[in-house]
């Protein structure tokens, strides 16, 4: 495969962001900033780990790499611009394939106008694919996990458990309802960008995106917040046919299956029919699912299931005494 | 391996930069831009393919990576400030041994002042690093490829082929003059900022930095600004002991070695001196090696040597009638 040309097939022959001066072509991309702040986080995908071609196509792998970034920049209040995408290729891929990863991944950027202005491709001996996001937000208005406060409702957008289920549909084969609603949320997850974005006139959002599921998210926002969490599970919003599938596994993939890319988030009572409003006009349900019932130096996440409630913890949970 | 505790231990306690807002432990880092122009560009280094822990410690391994990285901010013009890490460990590979990467990042970052603002760390087959690096320049300073004009200066810093003569010390062994010198070279790169900083007052500077080989940085000038590229052979500055190595190699190394992370640039003739002050005042070697001669559709570089000329591709040359 020849570098230069496959460059040049990639390159967007014009670019979407105003603040941009110089894309893809020098040592480096340029852009302003138009006195707003700037957002930036990278996150890698490598194949056997974090994907399969066998569950996924080359498009749905771009298309997911991009959505995972994007998701944070959601969890941050952000406006998503540039995209710079480091790949490692085996030996025997062709630009054809590498080709489909890059269009999953401009498909999503589409969406955005989001525009690529870096990249490297290099040889290795498995896929690897590294993508870092930089977005924008007005000053002083990045959403953080740690501004939690006692008496915060908590909420969560959209449904949970869907991506897991989704995988498991593609490795156990039988008849499932809405198979391809739940593989569809699998391979192309739908970042929170305008809920997200929506949310900005309000004074103190906390917000985190869902990536390793709920229980380590939550956790995530009561340690850097100092506060518990209290979460109603049977408020934990999910699919309407997601109950078809085995109680442990519905627990399993809601709770610590992660990879939906909801967003999880607390917010002062008084502003709670706002966010409620912002997501109807962004298309997004928005369900309360508990609220942060206290402030302690050791944050902490207490479930409440319907005979008991239990400490969820990071990866798995404890039973209160 | 831990990956919470790992990401706690190579955790800035402190930052250095005043534009940063929120550094590592949030879905993104947050900074702002002083309203100058923001730069960034990505790099990556596969085990095996762009280094071997044959001829380079863990610690030169994350040293040359982020050097590699900053040098593509020098030849923008560019402070550095920020960095983002991605990597891939194998299975079997130790906390303490992936410290030893992360501290030859932080040795080289200490130089610079630069903060590192997110990353993300994920097991796979091969060790492959993955180095995003974000950096400041006043408005419209940013130094491109394509503001080459007839009649500029063609000058280059430092010496080189001390990369290329370095790796062949490391992987032939023999009795060299100054071999640690050359080794130094290889491991520990020394990209240009403060040189590149001090022509910010310039009107017009073109730069490149050498990561392929002169050969290919001087066409990519000579393209992007369709000029034609005179260099003269006898006037590209090696070191003082870099005879001693076999003629084809020293020629090897010079014009195709690449990863000496010296600066190539034009400059009009009229800033010429101030070019050589800044390079005193900054304690870097600046060489004139030749000059634009002139401006046409499709950029070429041609290398005069003592009794013919060459034409100078990027990855070899040609004989001209």
């Amino acid at each position: 495969m020849d570098e230069f040309s496959f460059i040049e097939s990639i390159k967007q022959h014009t670019y979407n962001q105003s603040s941009l001066i110089k894309g893809i072509g020098d040592d480096a991309a340029v852009f302003s900033s138009l006195s707003q702040n700037i957002v930036s986080a990278v996150d890698t995908f490598v194949e056997g780990v974090h994907f399969s071609k066998e569950t996924m196509s080359l498009f749905h792998v771009g298309y997911r790499a991009l959505a995972a970034n994007i998701s944070d920049l959601a969890a941050m209040g952000a406006t998503p611009a540039f995209y710079l995408v480091s790949i490692v290729i085996p030996k025997g891929w062709s630009q054809e394939e590498l080709l489909q990863i890059f269009n999953g991944m401009r498909h999503l950027a589409r969406a955005y106008k989001m525009d690529l202005i870096g990249g490297d491709t290099v040889s290795g001996k498995e896929m690897c694919i590294s993508v870092t996001v930089i977005g924008f937000t007005m000053k002083d208005k990045a959403r953080y996990r740690s501004t939690a406060e006692s008496g915060d409702i908590v909420f969560v957008t959209g449904t949970l458990g869907d991506s897991g289920a989704g995988l498991h549909i593609l490795t156990h084969s039988n008849n499932y309802k809405e198979a391809s609603y739940y593989i569809n949320r699998h391979r192309m997850p739908s970042p929170r960008i305008s809920f997200a974005i929506g949310l900005g006139h309000l004074a103190r959002v906390t917000l985190n995106d869902i990536s390793d599921g709920i229980a380590s998210e939550a956790n995530e926002i009561a340690e850097a917040s100092n506060v518990t969490l209290l979460l109603n599970e049977s408020e934990i919003p999910t699919n309407s046919s997601y109950n078809q599938f085995p109680v442990e596994l519905q627990e399993k993939w809601k709770l610590f299956g992660g990879e939906d890319f909801e967003l999880l988030g607390t917010i002062p009572p008084k502003d709670w029919d706002k966010v409620q409003q912002i997501g109807e006009l962004t298309n997004t349900n928005v369900t309360k699912i508990g609220e942060v019932v206290e402030a302690g130096k050791n944050g902490k996440v207490i479930l409440k299931q319907k005979h008991k409630s239990i400490l969820l913890e990071k990866k798995g949970y404890t039973h209160l005494k």
